[in-house]
C-alpha cells in the first residue's frame, strides 16, 4: 500500500494531542505533511513540534502546492465542519473530520452526499466507539446474547463542567450546547446498538439555567452572561420498531458525579452496563450479574484513527462513516426543534 | 370530634396487612365495623382476626343495615375501583381508594366529579408520599432550596419482579402492568414535586419480551403463556413549563437491583436523591453533597391513613386527592396511548 | 403413597433441631411415631415436645412393638452408627443415618452391602449437598459450563472450634476429629464432583498441637488433658483419572476466619468457588467473575430429609446413598491410615 | 575488600533490568566487566547501555582474557544454567545463577558438588527471600513467635499468565512449566521456614487443559500447539517430622486473581499470612489479627545481589546456596515424577 | 453461703430492665424481696411483673418489717441518691448505688465514710468496666503490655441526645449534665487505668448553646426553654505522676456520630483504642496494628451485679467501690468548678 | 509595582524545595536575589541550581552590597529566627520567617516590636492557612454558618515520626520538640477560628517517654540517648470569652495514624472536620453531614508567599502577622511552662 498524505486543517490541542500523535504513530500508512490553520505562526509552530514539512493559513494553497494531501484531518470549530470538508472533498481528499458532523441535518445530508459522488472517504471521530467495553458490548450484541435490545438510556453528564475555554457557550459557532458536544457521542454509541436507525418519534426538553445564573465550575469559570447554550438536554427517542433511547446530556446538572459517561442496555436476554462493563442476565436458571475486571485499556484515537485509514483502503471498519453522520445530525436537530417546539 | 365508622371492601393482603392495622391504631378517630368481600367467609374469618363485628359478601347490605359506615376503604382489584367506589359515594360515604386510581380516565374523572358533588372525600392511597425522605425533598422544594425543578428522573424498576399469585399479569383485571401498578407511585411522587400539572407532550414505549419468554423469577413463578401487560415501560413527559420527566417501570428488566425505587430531582439551584436522600448542591462557594443519615423511619400506611382522616375532619392534608388521582390516571391512559401508536 | 412410620433412635439436638421438624413438614410422606434413647426420660421429653407417641430405650422393643417403624433415623455417636444401622436393616426398616457413615470402611462396607441384600434404603445425611450454592455448582458442572474438572479445594476450618461439649475429642465415641466430623461434608460435596471415584494415591498428615496445648475457645472451653483426636488434617487425594482434591479439615487452626467452608473447583472451561457462589470463565472472548447475589436460601435439612423419602418411594434423588458412604468411609480410613505411617 | 569483577552470561531482560543494575549500584563490592550472549551484537548493546566495557559471544574466549571475571552471573535459559555454571566454576568464578537452579535434580548435585570441591561461591537467585514480609516472618520464625510450624499452603497462581513471548512453554529448555518457572519460588520459601529438608513422601498431579485449548492470555497470547508443559501444579510434600506443605502453582487457573503469590503458615503458636503480613494468634488470652500496614518496600534484588556479595566476601547471608538449590531441584523431579506417575 | 434478701429503691426503668433481670439470674446469691417507689402503685406494677413479693412507697416501713432486706438497690433520681443511701446504710445494708455517686464531693465522702463505719459494702453500678474490652484492656494494662500510660483521652460524645422525657436538662435533680450523667461513665474508665489518683490540676470548660437554643433531636424533643444542665464539657485532667486525661462528655455536639463512647490509652510501650479493641504496639521490631474480632459479648449488667454481690461475700472484685466513687465525684466537682470560675 | 528583591537566609530543604521556587514562580513581583548560608559553598550550589545570581556566608556582606535585598526569606534554624530576623529588619528589610516564631515569648514580642517600629513586613510561614479546607472553613465562619465556634480540637500527630535527620531532637537549637515544631501549625489554625486571642487558663502535659527508650522509626531511625525535647504534648487552653482549644501534637504516639493533621471545630451551629472537609448542621429540620467532595488541591506554599507579597505591597491577606506570631509563641511558652510545673 502506498503510504498516504495527511493534512491537517485546524491547531488547537484536539489536532496537537489526538490527531497528529495518533496519524504519527503509524508511519506504515500514513505521512503528516502539512497542518494549516488561520494563524500561520500557530500552524508553523505546531508542525516544527511535531516534525511535519509544511504549515499554512488557507487550505487552498495546500490543495495547489505539489504536496498535496490524500487525506484531510479537519479539527476545525464546528461551524466550519461543513465548509472545510466540502472543499476537502472537492478537492479529492478523504475527510476524517471532528464530531459533531455539522451544524445541521442539511450540511451532513450535503457532506455525505458529495463524498458519494466523489466516491472518496467522509468519517467522523466518535472515537468511543474504539473502547474496550463497547467493542465487548457490540460483539455480545453480535453474538446474539443480548437478545433483542428494546431499550437503551445514554448519558453523558456533567456536575459542573461548561469549559471555562474556548467556545463551548457560543451558539453560533458551537450550534448548541451539551448535546452537540456531549451527547452526541453517547447517541452515536446508542444507535450503533440499534442499527443506527431514524426514530419516528422525538419528545425534548434542554435547559439553561445554570449556565446563565453562573456558580461554582470545575472546568475553569465561565461567563454566564454569554452563555447561549444548553446546558442540559433531556429526550426521548422511539423507533420504528419499538426499541427506544433515553438520552440525557449536560454541561451543568446538579448531580453527584464529575462526569458520567454511560450506556444502559436493556435486552431481552440481557442487560449490559458500559462502564464498568457489567452484563445481568440468567446461566443455569439463575441470575448472574458479569463482571470483567481484566478488560485492557487501549489507546481509542490510535485505533479510531486506524479504522479510518482502513477505510481509505477499503478494508471493512468500524468508524462513524458519512451517512451515519448524517442520521445523527438528522437526530440532533430533531431534538432542538423538539425542545423549542 | 365522633369516631367515623369505617367498612373495608375487598379481603386481600392490603386490607389485612396495611388498611385494618392503620385503622385500628387510630381508635380516637376511627372504628372499623365491617369487611365486606365477595366471599363472605374470608370476609367473616378476617373480621374475626381483627375484632371487626360485621362481615358482607355484598356493600348494598351494608349500606343498608343499621351501622352503616361513614368511610369504605376500597380494597379491591382495580377494575373494581371504579363500581365500588361510586358505589359508596352515592351512599355518601368517604372512600379511601387502593392506588391506581381506575382503569381509565373517563373512570377516574367520573369518580372526582361525583365526590366534588356529594362533597364527600375521595383520596387514593400512595403511601410512599409519607415517606422521610419525600416529605423532606418536599420541605426543600417549598423552602425554596432546589430552586426551580425542571427535569426528573422517576424510577420503580424490579429486576424479575412479576409476581406469580394474584392477577398482576391479567389486563382485564389489571388495565396494565408495570406502569399502572408501580409506575403509578413514583410518578405520583414526581408530579407532587411539580404542581401536579398535565404534560402537553408525552411518548412513551412499552414492552412484553421478558414477561412472554418466562425465566427465573425473584417474587415466585409466573406464567409466561398468560402474561398480557407490560413489562417494562419508558416514558417522556414534557409539560407546559417546560419542565420534564422521565420515567421508567418494569415488572423485569435486566438491570443490577433487585428493585429500584427513587427519584432524581434536578433543580437550578439543587438536585436531589431521594433514597438515601442526599441533596447536591453549592455551599459557601463550593459543591457539596449532603447527606442526612439519621432520618428516622416512620409507618408510613399509619400516616397516609391518619392524612386521609384529618381530611374527612376537614383539616388540610397531603393525601392524594381525587382531582390529583383524575389528572394521574389521565397521563396513565396517555402514556399506554403512546406506546400503542 | 402411603404414609411411612419414621423413628429416631438417639436424643440429642441434631435429632431434635433437625431431623424431627423435617419430618414433621412432611405430613404427607411420613409421620415420627417413636423416639429411642438409651436414657427413657429423655425420649418421653423430646417425644412430648414434638407430639410423638412413643419412647423408647431399648429399638428392639420398638421393632417388636404393633407401630413397628418403616424407617429409622440414627441420630446416634458415631461409634453407634454400625451397630444400630445393622439392626434396623435387620428390622427390615430403611435407615437414614447421620454422618460419618461408620467408624472405618469394614462398617460401611457392611452396611452398604446389607442394605443391598434386604433391598431397603440407607442413606447418610450430608445435607451440604441441599444448598442452593451446591445445586448451583452440580448444574454448571452437568451442563458442561465447567469443562472437564481436574482439582478441587476442599475447606472445612475452624480457627478454635473445638467443641466444648460432647464427645468430639474422645477418639474411642468419635472414631477421629476434625476430618471425620468435619471435613466429610466438604469431601462429599467435592466426590460428587468426580464421580465419587476412589483414589489411587493419597498422602496425609494430621495434627494435634492446638488441641493438646490449650487456649482460646470460640466454641466453649475444651480440655487438653482428653484431647485424644486430630484438630487438623490436610490430604492430597489423586485420583486414576488423574484428576485431584486438596482437603484441608480442621478444628483448630491459626487461620483468619472463625469458619471456613468452601470449594474451590478448578475446570478446564471454568473454576467455581461455592461460597459466594462465583464462576471465573471466558465470555465474548475476555474473562468473566460471574456473581449470582440472588441466589434465595433453602432449608438445606428439609431438602435432604425430602430426598431421602423420595428414595424411599423408589424416586430419584441426589442423597449420600449407603454406596457413596462406603467410598467415604474407605477415603478417610486411608487418610488416617497415611497421615499415621 | 577488593572490589570483585563480574561478567554476565545472557542478555535477556533478567539481566538488563535486575542483575546489572543491582550490581552497578553497589560499585564499593563490585563492577561489571563484561557482558556475554549468544548475539555478540545484543551483547554490545547492552555493554553500552550499563557502560560495561567487554563484549562476548563465548564465555571461554573471556576467562582467558587480561580481565578474567571473579564472579559470574548466569542469567541464560534453563537449560544453559548446568553448562555455563559448570565452566565459570571451572575458571574459578562465583556463579550467582537463576532460578531454577537446573533441568533436573543430578545437574544440581554436580553443581553444588563442584561448588564446594572449588571452595567457590555457587548460589541462586531466589530474590522474594529479601521481601519485609518474608523477612518479618522468618524473624516470628526465630523468635518463636509461630510455635512449631506444621503446614504451610504455598501458591504461586496467575489466573491466565502464559507468557506470550521466550520459551515458557517449550519443555526442551524449561524443563517443565508452572512449576520449575513460578512454583519453586514460594517452595524456596516455604522450604526455608522447614529448615530445608528433603520430604519423604510426595504425591502430585499437573496439567495442560487450558495451555492446551488455548484462550484469552493476560500475559499476552500463547500458542496451544506448541504448548508442551504444564499450566498447573499440585503437591503435597510431608517431612520426616510430620510437617507439610500444600504447593499449588499455575500458568493459567480459572480462579479469581490474576495473580497470587502467597503463603500461609500455621504454627501451633500462630499462623501467618505473607502478603499481607498478618499473624493470627492469641494475646492476653484473647484470639488477635496482627496487621503491619507501615512495612516498606525495598529493592529486592539490589538486597539479594548485596546477599550473594556478601557470600563471596565470607560474610553470613540469607541467600540459597548450592545445597538448597540441589535439595529444591530434587523436590522438583519428584514432583514431576509423580505426576506422571 | 445464705441468700441475700435486696430491695429496691426507685421504679424507673432501670430497675425494671437492667438490676431487677440481673438479681433474678442469680437465685442461688440473692433474692429480691421488695421494691420501693414514691408511687405505691408504680412499685406494686413493678413487683408483680417479676414476681417480687413487697412493694412500698417508704423504704422505712421496710426497714422495720419482717423481711428486712439485706442489700438496697438505689435506682432513685441523682438528688435522692445520698440520703436514700445514708439510710440504708444506718439500716445496716450494703449498698448498690446507681452512677453518679451523688450531687457533690461532700455527699460522696460522708457515704463512704458511714459505710466503712458500718462496715458494710457501699458500690456504684459502673456497668461498662465490664465489657470485654474493658476487661482486656485491664489485662493488658496488668500485664505490663502498655508500658506506662501516660495520657488518655476519655470521650462519651452524643451528637443530639438530649433525652426529650425524665429530668435529665434539670440541674436540682440531676446536679448537672452531660457530665454527671454520661462523662462519668468513661471517667471512672480512664481513672482505673490510672490508679484512681486524684488529679491535682484540672481546667475544664462548660457549654450549653445547642440545649438552650433548641433544634433537632435524636432522643425525643427537649425543651429549649427549661434547660439548665450543660450540654458539653471538655476537661484536661493532670496528675501528679505526670499522666493526664483529657476528657469530653456531650448531650449535643455537632459533630459526625450519633453516639461515641471511647477511650484512647497511650502508653510507653503500646497505645489501645477501646472500641472496636485494637492495640498499637511494636512486634518484632515492626509496627502491628492488634485487632481482636472475636471479643464476645456479654451482659455487663449481670456482670457488675455479681461483682458487687462477691464484694458483699467478702471476695474481691472489680466494682466501683465506695472510695472511688468518692474520688470520682471530687472530681466531678472540681471540673464543674473550673467551668464556673 | 517595583519587583522587589529577596533573599533568602539559611540553605536548607525548606529554602530548596519551598520558598525559592514558589518565588520563582512570582517573576512580576519579586526576583531572588541572593542566598546566604553559614556555607558558602552550599549557598553557591543552590544558587546557581536556582540561578540566584549572588551567594554569601554572611547576611552582614548582603545588606552593604549594591543588590540590597527588599525582602528577607529566614529559613535559619528555630534560634536563629531571632538575630537574623532582628538583623534584616535593622537593615530595613521585610521578613518572610519560618516557623515558629522564635525561641521564647519575648523573642517574638521584640521581633514585632522593631517590625511595627520600622513600618516593615515581619510575617511567618504558616501555609497550612492556605489549604482549600481552611479556607472554607474561615469562609464558614465569616459567613456565620458555625455560629458561636466554641471548641476546637487540634491534632498534629505522627505514629513514630521522630526525624532521623537534622536537629529535631536538639533542645538548644529547636526549643523544644513535637509542640514547636508540629503542634504550632495547627495551633495557629484553630487560634485563626478564635479571633487570635490570648487564654486565660492553659493546663498541659508534656512526654519524651517512647523518644528516650528507642524504636521502629517510620522517618528514619532517630537516637534516644541524644533526645532532649518532647515527643508528646496535650495541652487545654481555655480564652475568656470561655472557648477552648484541646490541643495534641506528637513526634512518636502508640496510635493508628503515620501522620493525622485535623481540626474539629465545634459552634452553635455547626461544627466542621478539616480533613476531609466535612460539616455537621442542621438543614431543613434535619441534621446533615455535608461533604465537599470537588475542592480542588493548591499550591499552598505559593498562596502564602502571595500572601506576604501582597502584604508587603500594602494589600490585605491572610498571613500570620508579627503580633500573631508574638500571640502564638507566647501560648507555647505558656504550655512549655505548665508542662514543667
Amino acid at each position: 500500500m502506498p503510504i498516504l498524505k495527511a493534512a491537517i486543517i485546524g491547531g488547537g490541542h484536539i489536532a496537537d494531542d489526538n490527531h497528529i500523535p495518533a496519524l504519527k504513530a503509524l508511519p506504515d500508512q500514513v505521512e503528516v505533511i502539512a497542518i494549516c490553520s488561520r494563524d500561520k505562526q500557530k500552524a508553523r509552530t505546531l508542525a516544527d513540534k511535531h516534525g511535519v514539512p509544511f504549515a499554512y493559513d488557507n487550505p487552498l494553497e495546500m490543495y495547489e502546492s505539489e504536496s498535496k494531501p490524500d487525506i484531510i484531518v479537519n479539527c476545525t470549530a464546528n461551524n466550519l465542519h461543513y465548509p472545510f470538508t466540502i472543499q476537502a472533498l472537492q478537492h479529492d481528499c478523504h475527510v476524517f473530520c471532528e464530531k459533531p458532523p455539522a451544524m445541521n441535518a442539511a450540511e451532513a445530508a450535503d457532506m455525505a452526499e458529495l463524498a458519494k459522488n466523489k466516491e472518496k472517504v467522509l468519517a467522523y471521530n466518535f472515537q468511543l466507539r474504539q473502547t474496550e467495553e463497547y467493542s465487548l458490548l457490540k460483539k455480545c450484541l453480535e453474538n446474539g446474547e443480548l437478545g433483542k435490545v428494546y431499550h437503551i438510556k445514554a448519558n453523558f453528564l456533567r456536575r459542573r463542567g461548561i469549559p471555562g475555554w474556548g467556545n463551548f457557550t457560543n451558539k453560533t459557532i458551537q450550534g448548541g450546547g451539551a448535546l452537540i458536544d456531549l451527547g452526541v457521542h453517547v447517541l452515536d454509541l446508542a444507535l450503533g446498538m440499534l442499527d443506527y436507525q431514524m426514530p419516528d418519534r422525538i419528545v425534548a426538553n434542554t435547559y439553561d439555567l445554570i449556565g446563565k445564573a453562573g456558580g461554582k465550575g470545575l472546568m475553569g469559570d465561565w461567563n454566564p452572561e454569554t452563555f447561549e447554550v444548553e446546558d442540559g438536554c433531556f429526550a426521548h427517542l422511539s423507533f420504528p420498531n419499538n426499541s427506544s433511547i433515553s438520552l440525557s446530556a449536560s454541561f451543568a446538572l446538579n448531580t453527584k458525579l464529575q462526569k458520567n459517561v454511560n450506556l444502559e442496555v436493556f435486552g431481552s436476554k440481557a442487560g449490559a452496563l458500559l462502564n464498568p462493563f457489567t452484563l445481568y442476565t440468567e446461566f443455569a436458571g439463575e441470575l448472574t450479574d458479569m463482571e470483567f475486571p481484566h478488560l485492557e485499556q487501549t489507546d481509542i484515537q490510535l485505533k479510531n484513527t486506524t479504522a479510518f485509514l482502513d477505510t481509505c483502503a477499503g478494508k471493512p471498519s468500524n468508524i462513524c462513516n458519512a451517512e451515519q453522520g448524517a442520521v445523527l445530525q438528522a437526530i440532533v436537530e430533531k431534538i432542538y426543534q423538539s425542545a423549542q417546539r
